[in-house]
C-alpha cells in the first residue's frame, strides 16, 4: 500500500535538518533517549510536573514546536486542554498519517496521564509526538527504498536501534500476526510498525518496572500479571 | 443481537438431559474439571497419548459423541485427520454458532497440539468441544432470561463457576473492551463470552505453569514473558 507511506507533514522545517525529524524538543535539552527508554510509560506524562518544562498558557513544555501545539489545538475544539482518542487520531494525521484506531488506543494507553485514562493533555501529546518523530526517523532509515514498508529484518534492526533487543523468535510471533494469508511476504507500513513497536515498548517497560535490578527476571503477583497484560489486548467493538 | 444467541445443535440428544450440554465424555469418565482447570493448555491435547483414550480408526477418544466425530469429518474433506482455523470455524458452527475468526484463533492457540500450530486433530477437537460444552452450560445457567447475553456480574460469576476467580477490577478492564461507545450497557453474547473467558483461562494457565506451588506469585524471564503474552494479542490482518 503505497498510500500508507508516511506523508509529509504540513510544516516540516526541521525535517531535513536533523536526524530526529519532528522532534519538538531541541537535541540536548531533554533527550528522546532519556524520555523513551528509561522511564515507564506512566511517568512519561509527568514531565510537566517538573516546573521547568512548563511554559506559556498553552500547557505545553517551553520550546514546543508550534506545529505540535497547532495540531493539538485544532482538534481540541472546546479548548478543554484534553483530547480523546478520535481527536488524537485527527491531530496525528496532520503530522504523520492516519493511524488505525487500534494503534491510537495503544498510544493513548502508553502515553496517558495516570489520572485520566480516556483523554490526554498537552504534555502527553508533546511526548507522544516526539516519540513518533524518533520512530519515524528510524523507520525511514531502515526503509531504504522509501517504499513506506519494512520487512522482518528491518523491523528487528529498527527496534534494536530504538533500544529494544527482542529475541527474533519472539518478534517473529508478533510479526506473523500481520500475515494476511495471501502468501505474499509480510511487510509493515508505518502504522503497523508503530503498533508492533509500541507493543514491544509497552510490554518491555511493564516488565522493567518489575525488574529494577536489570536481571532479566521479574516476579509478578497473579493480579498484577493479569492487569498488566489485558490492556494490550485490543478493543473488540 | 438476538441472532447471536447460542443456536440449537443439529443433534442435541443429550442437551436437555444433563447439565453439561454437548459433553462427549460421560460424567465421571474423565471429568471436565480435571481436564480444564488443572492442566495447562498444551497438555490438553495430550490425552490421546495415554492409550486408553484412543479408540477406533477415527482417531477420536472412545465414547466420543458421534456428532462430534461427524462435525470434524464433515469439514476434514481430504480426510487428513487435521483441520485448520477456517475448517474449525465451520465445524463448530454445526454444534454451537458461528464464532468470530478471532475467537477461533484463540481456541486454536489454546487447544493446539504442540507439534502443529496451524491445525488440530481429533483429540484436540474433542477436548475443545467438551470444553465449549461446559462453558455453554455455564453461560446458559447465568443467562437467566435466555436472551443470549450476559452482563458483567454474570460474567464474573460464570468464570468463578468455571474455576477462575479473577479480581473484578481486572475483569472490568477486559469487559470494557467490548464497549462499542454507543452508551448502551455492555452485554456479551456467547462468542464474546468464549473469547473473554478463553483469555482469562489461557493467561491464568500460563501463569500457573510458572507458579507450581500455587503461591500466587510467578517469576518470568524477559523472553518467556514476551513470548507468553504476544500470542494473546489478536491477529491484525
Amino acid at each position: 500500500m503505497a498510500s500508507s507511506a508516511p506523508s509529509a507533514p504540513p510544516a516540516p522545517e526541521s525535517y531535513a535538518q536533523q536526524d530526529h525529524a519532528f522532534t519538538a524538543t531541541p537535541p540536548g535539552d531533554y533527550t528522546l533517549h532519556h524520555q523513551h527508554h528509561h522511564q515507564p510509560p506512566s511517568s512519561m506524562a509527568e514531565h510537566g510536573k517538573e516546573g521547568k518544562f512548563f511554559g506559556g498558557s498553552s500547557g505545553f513544555p517551553p520550546e514546543t514546536n508550534p506545529n505540535v501545539i497547532r495540531s493539538f489545538q485544532t482538534v481540541d475544539r472546546d479548548s478543554s486542554g484534553y483530547i480523546d482518542e478520535n481527536e488524537l487520531q485527527q491531530a496525528l494525521s496532520s503530522g504523520y498519517q492516519r493511524f488505525n484506531i487500534r494503534t491510537i488506543r495503544l498510544l493513548m494507553f502508553l502515553f496517558k496521564n495516570p489520572r485520566d485514562a480516556l483523554r490526554i493533555g498537552p504534555n502527553e501529546f508533546a511526548a507522544l509526538w516526539n516519540c513518533l518523530g524518533e520512530w519515524r526517523a528510524t523507520f525511514e532509515k531502515y526503509d531504504k527504498d522509501r517504499s513506506g514498508k519494512i520487512d522482518f529484518f528491518e523491523l528487528r534492526d529498527a527496534l534494536y536501534g530504538l533500544g529494544y533487543a527482542i529475541p527474533p523468535s519472539v518478534l517473529l510471533v508478533l510479526y506473523s500476526k500481520y500475515d494476511d494469508g495471501s502468501g505474499r511476504n509480510i511487510e509493515l507500513n508505518f502504522d503497523s510498525f508503530i503498533e508492533c513497536g509500541m507493543i514491544v515498548k509497552g510490554l518491555t517497560e511493564k516488565f522493567k518496572e518489575k525488574d529494577l535490578r536489570y536481571s532479566g527476571m521479574a516476579t509478578f503477583k497473579y493480579d498484577e500479571f493479569m492487569s498488566m497484560v489485558i490492556p494490550f489486548l485490543v478493543s473488540y467493538d
